[in-house]
């Protein structure tokens, strides 16, 4: 095994760091993160750092960077009520998500990078019509991290899904719609149908279900 | 679409809300965490809530479920000078890993799900010697999210990896170590090779690497 200490990776290049750096914690969720200002121009970027916090109520997590370069997303949830989507990338799609990551400035990343923007339900955030699988949440927290990024917590307010992702036990089928996982800060994966284990009990070493 | 309110969401029976509330995310990493209590009994648990918070320092967060009931992996991080491991999970280890979420009580799950503790450069916490990628952290800062979670600041301070992981650029070969992607609560993928994509810039549709 290589050892590589903090001193190491203080000592990396700077891109060199970032890439390794943003690898340690493995596999990551794409989403793309809807937003809209309160003139209604509309903003999406891709996150890779979308977590669950909790299931009753239903609650995610995701952080943002430093707020010391223009956030376009940030600002939008602040002043639009807390309104923001995540919509899951499926794989056919990673370039064109990739491609928000660019600095658009005044043009809306769903025009320039060939998404649809769809208002639902009278939600103040849009959702990008070409997702299976988006999500409508309001900012509950934000926890301010000692380095300069932001946790924001928002509580679930509206899921739309395709049916067939939905298995009977509520599981979600993430290979059925071709879900992205992302490793760094420039790797696409396509995912293999899962193993699923039972509730794990002492004493009976997990089989696949 | 099928659309889904929260109020769905709190009416569904408990476990199919768990699973389905564990898959809004996306993809997450599979990692075990290695801790170890003051007189040295080791702990190891899977936890799919692992995330990058930064990179100059390197930054990592983890969340805990509530502190309700006797969470052996944060009262150790907590009585053992703020050290934990990170060990990312290869597919064939899978089912051993899930095993980890048996409550296992007084014996440690290192010896009950058939890894092997690790105590490398003096460092307080065990890494799994079985592991492709471990990763040795100090608690920086805690956040209680409002419904009883708690995300875990910890900064890097070893990295131990098996060096073909590790692509000149600095980026991890995540695909040539077999490391696992997580669905919901009980769902271990294999994740095939990425396309990679170069930074984006405007005006420049991202082609592959």
């Amino acid at each position: 095994m290589r050892h590589i200490t903090a001193a190491d990776i203080t000592a990396f290049e700077k891109i060199y760091r970032l890439n390794f750096v943003n690898g340690l914690p493995g596999y990551k969720p794409a989403n793309l993160v809807g937003t809209a200002a309160p003139d209604g121009r509309t903003n999406l970027a891709i996150f890779s750092s979308v977590l669950h916090l909790g299931s009753d109520p239903a609650v995610l997590g995701m952080v943002t960077r430093p707020t010391t370069v223009p956030r376009h997303t940030y600002q939008n949830i602040k002043d639009n009520g807390g309104c923001y989507t995540l919509n899951q990338v499926p794989l056919p799609l990673a370039a064109a998500a990739h491609y928000t990551s660019a600095n658009f400035e005044d043009e809306s990343e769903f025009d320039a990078c060939g998404f649809t923007a769809d208002f639902r339900d009278g939600f103040a955030a849009p959702y990008v019509a070409e997702s299976p699988l988006s999500i409508g949440l309001r900012l509950r927290e934000e926890h301010a991290i000692f380095n300069g990024t932001m946790l924001l917590v928002g509580t679930v307010e509206h899921v739309y899904l395709r049916p067939d992702m939905l298995r009977p036990d509520g599981t979600l089928d993430l290979a059925a719609v071709n879900a992205t996982a992302i490793s760094g800060l420039d790797g696409y994966h396509q995912v293999l149908p899962p193993v699923r284990y039972g509730y794990a009990r002492p004493g009976q070493f997990p089989k696949p279900l």
